[in-house]
């Protein structure tokens, strides 16, 4: 990438659409923000899913409810990202809200290599 | 530590002392959260300051002026903890606000074994 502030502009408008995804994406359109051999792990201390497929399947547990997902506090600082987001999901009469933080680190491609999110029962909220 | 609620809860209570210490603590106290061998990467992107000694010497170059710090999220998962603070710093007449997300690992002792802090000038106001 060209300079910094090309950097933090173009990992902040990936964030954007990242959020944007997990309201509305499927799990391959999820899985596309991250590197071949990425790593996720959500919530941090919990199973590392590694590479795309496993990342895809991860997603799929995720997406077949109805959810709501808005940026609330984001640091870009060099190649990584930090941020606070709000997801709320709906499943039939059921509601909850979830906030978690979630850390990224990106290549030189703007491709996402770890994703780590920070959050534990304790910060589910039932509506 | 003998189960994950006691640990949360050992990991939530360093993070409120560590913020404490932000504000009124020596770089001898906050160097006293960390593990011998632990790293430090303030801002992320920057110098990774490794060791007691070079993490002491990091805290000197803050702890010089006048500081308030105030938690607004922490979000504690597995041995981690992710947290967005705010600090305000007066030197004279001059007075700045910061708002970083920082990431820290906790080792069986409860001491920092990594920490990071996402933030970059844009994050900064001048009040």
């Amino acid at each position: 990438m060209p300079n910094a502030a090309a950097r933090t502009q173009a990992i902040t408008d990936t964030v954007h659409r990242y959020i944007d995804a997990v309201t509305n994406g499927s799990p391959d359109e999820l899985a596309a923000f991250y590197a071949e051999d990425a790593t996720l792990e959500d919530p941090v201390g919990g199973e590392v899913h590694i590479g795309s497929r496993a990342i895809a399947g991860f997603y799929s547990a995720v997406t077949g409810v109805e959810r709501k997902c808005e940026l609330v506090t984001l640091r870009v600082s060099g190649n990584e990202a930090a941020f606070h987001f709000r997801l709320t999901i709906t499943a039939g009469d059921h509601k909850m809200r979830i906030e978690p933080i979630e850390t990224m680190v990106f290549d030189d491609q703007g491709k996402v290599t770890a994703m780590k999110a920070y959050w534990s029962q304790t910060d589910v909220t039932q509506l």
